[in-house]
């Protein structure tokens, strides 16, 4: 199937078969999309959480106001992205490309000092709203596999993050929660967007052409 | 071929063969992708636009420090969100999306009316950072969508805004740019980044399963 068509194919879902689960062979495969999507600086700010315990899916449904799909679906994702960039945390993952690419113990050093200079000296909140965009790419990344593999998927921002931050102690991993990302399979007698179109602006309105 | 496998294929491109042009029915694909990918209460926040006239890419130049792939890629991509939500903006969709399906004019009304209350009443700067996360979501999808059609993209933050909103007349459409996306097809001899392995976190340091 082309890329294309699963795009066509996909819709936010809105009701979901909880009898229904998503093997793990095709959850890894969702994850996998976001974890090697591209990031700026290839820093990757952000985390996935998968929750498939259902105590805890129902936990977040008052928290995501009530919308049973985060406790209905098959398992939740949550994307969380740092609350700040620090030195360890650049330094981690510079080291780690290093190691795996097997070179010269500084061959990033002034790349590294670059990104300091640029992001320690910004406010957090600047940072966070940074990574934050980051995980968006991933996030689509992960709606673009599960729509490949006919996993239904609907993308969320509406949920109390900080709510759902205290609920999943991320605060203390130095994490805020972005996204949610229920995926499972429709209830297609019981889902009222499934029969509707999709609809999008039109191209003329949405791309310009400067030849 | 399998999405992840496109997804490991692609690689941040350093370098263009300038003189391989991407077809147009490709990069009308590409395009495609991020109209079509979902954002939030499908208020699709954001344009495209497709530059191939040499001229302006080379004034772009400077505006992405010299980067040389903006001049040398066969289409240069600039995604640019509202720089607010407005009445106008929020009803022109839903009045789009109603006719489309068909539906009662008022169908959508108390639903519009919950927008507007949410977003009128919150700084344009609020406004706009939400507008551009979901620009992120269709940058991803159009990313995905050219690696399966085995075309190159840089994805690229780094450039002088302001500049490039000036340049393109952005401000006065009520537009702020965002990110670029250069395509077309990597110049494997003379990219420094083509050989080298794609490193990210490892998977246990980025996805937690709650069971």
């Amino acid at each position: 199937m082309e890329l294309l068509d699963a795009f066509k194919w996909r819709y936010a879902t809105k009701k979901y078969d909880s009898s229904k689960k998503v093997e793990q062979t095709l959850v890894d495969k969702i994850v996998e999309a976001a974890r090697i999507a591209p990031t700026s600086s290839g820093l990757q700010p952000f985390e996935v959480f998968v929750i498939t315990n259902q105590e805890l899916k129902n936990k977040i449904l008052p928290i995501a106001f009530g919308q049973e799909i985060v406790a209905d679906c098959s398992h939740l994702l949550v994307f969380a992205a740092w609350d700040n960039y620090t030195s360890e945390r650049i330094d981690k993952i510079y080291s780690h490309i290093t190691t795996e690419r097997e070179q010269p113990v500084d061959r990033y050093q002034a790349y590294t000092d670059r990104l300091k200079s640029m992001y320690l000296n910004r406010p957090a909140e600047d940072n966070f709203a940074h990574a934050a965009r980051q995980a968006y790419i991933a996030f689509g990344f992960a709606i673009a596999e599960a729509a490949t593999l006919k996993v239904d998927t609907t993308p969320m921002e509406g949920f109390a993050n900080d709510e759902l931050d205290k609920l999943l102690n991320l605060t203390e991993k130095g994490l805020k929660s972005v996204t949610l990302l229920p995926i499972g399979y429709r209830d297609e007698t019981n889902d009222w967007l499934v029969s509707l179109n999709k609809v999008r602006h039109p191209k003329e309105d949405f791309v310009t052409a400067i030849d």
